[in-house]
């Protein structure tokens, strides 16, 4: 079944999930605070500059692909009640527990709720979703077929289809996906750079850094502010830091021990 | 010119670089702390548990194949003189200073000294040496044509040639070498695991703990206590990370006023 799906938050994430929709034979329109008239033009997507029109243009879906941080912004600022019909919201923020929460919060009882994380972007996906996970939680859902033909975008495009409560992907994602992009920031910050004697390691370090930092110091920030288990994590990391720092003098101290005696 | 070559130090590093070298039709001799006189004989390698008689075995290179930690004590204890005859020493460790100082101080002053950090080992050089790094620093040689022939074992390989003073290699090995290894440690410690939801860059991260841990403690110790530039970095590399926390602090402030206003 062909859906009919208003898209809030047109930046480059937007765009590039769009795309793929409109192949499949969808019907896209969008709002944005940004004006993207010209773009949507060219794709062929309606493009509302005014909030309201946009939400009775008789969605199915309303995608929202708005930043971590600004989220809460753009929601409390729609007029989203009353709605005509009960609508399916989907969010795909890298963080899920923050979504969850505030949509159960500012949307009308009688809307569903869907919270995804497509692990994939722009880069990892241009060449298809084949393989790519992706993250979901049926957090509130009466209509099981407009979800389910949602769903099923992704699901034909091949990816790995993973249903997973929102705290579990937070306390995973902390562990894994926030820790890399830490990672990667401290290397930006120690400005780690190429030299002739790279090691293998080394390069793949070099590569992470410059991954990094193609993504916005607000979505990092949002992996950080937005995922309560991720302030543990950093925690954790400057230990563990800490602990070699400290296996090291201690192994210092017995070199110098046994160079004495 | 087939050269004869003795081994110190039998470990796996010195295994690896004794079978190209038996290939390209060089004759080999070892010794060691550890007996590897079964090892030794099924490689066709001559094996000496007597130092004394080692070095009076005629090599025209001695290669030093200790771990960076043990080169001290190893050195100190070989009867180096007098020696029969001029000898070049070659040295393989991964901190170039360290070496350098050690050999200019305990060998004869008739022994020529080439310092040397292959930038591989049994796992990246499994495949052969074609492009893989070679750095080599001419400490004092006065048998140029000896020198060249022990650097034609590399360079006929396909490796990529680079002469360097010991001390650019150690500025630059503590940016790069040391870095990724304090990385890898410090990811141990933390003890990331594969996640269902494992971004690419994180994968990345989990195989650069795999391979850090699969090389000594002793090693990485060497790498820090024998870098004289190693200290340094440690700290920028600690200082990078509270940066980074500091920055999303103060982002984290920064969305907390603006919620609140």
């Amino acid at each position: 079944m062909s859906l009919k799906i208003g898209i809030v938050g047109f930046g480059s994430f937007g765009q590039f999930l769009a795309k793929t929709m409109i192949k499949q034979g969808h019907t896209l329109r969008a709002t944005s605070r940004t004006d993207y008239s010209q773009l949507c033009h060219q794709m062929g997507i309606q493009f509302f500059r005014d909030v309201a029109e946009f939400l009775e243009a008789d969605n199915h879906v309303i995608l929202i692909c708005t930043s971590i941080l600004s989220l809460s912004k753009v929601l409390t600022s729609m007029p989203l009640t009353p709605l005509k019909t009960p609508t399916l919201f989907v969010d795909v923020l890298s963080v899920k527990e923050h979504p969850r929460d505030l949509l159960l919060r500012v949307l009308p009882e009688e809307s569903d709720i869907l919270c995804t994380h497509p692990m994939f972007g722009p880069d990892s996906g241009k060449d298809g979703w084949k393989d790519l996970t992706f993250v979901y939680d049926k957090v509130r859902i009466r209509d099981e077929a407009i979800c389910s033909n949602f769903l099923q975008i992704f699901a034909s495009e091949g990816c790995r289809m993973l249903q997973m409560s929102c705290e579990e992907h937070d306390k995973l994602a902390a562990k894994s996906q926030f820790i890399t992009h830490t990672i990667g920031r401290t290397l930006a910050e120690l400005d780690i750079k190429s030299t002739p004697i790279d090691t293998k390691g080394f390069q793949t370090l070099v590569q992470l850094k410059e991954t990094t930092t193609r993504d916005s110091f607000d979505l990092y920030s949002g992996l950080f502010i937005h995922n309560r288990f991720a302030v543990q994590e950093l925690e954790n990391l400057e230990r563990a830091l800490q602990r070699v720092k400290e296996m090291l003098a201690q192994r210092m101290n017995e070199e110098l021990g046994t160079e004495n005696t």
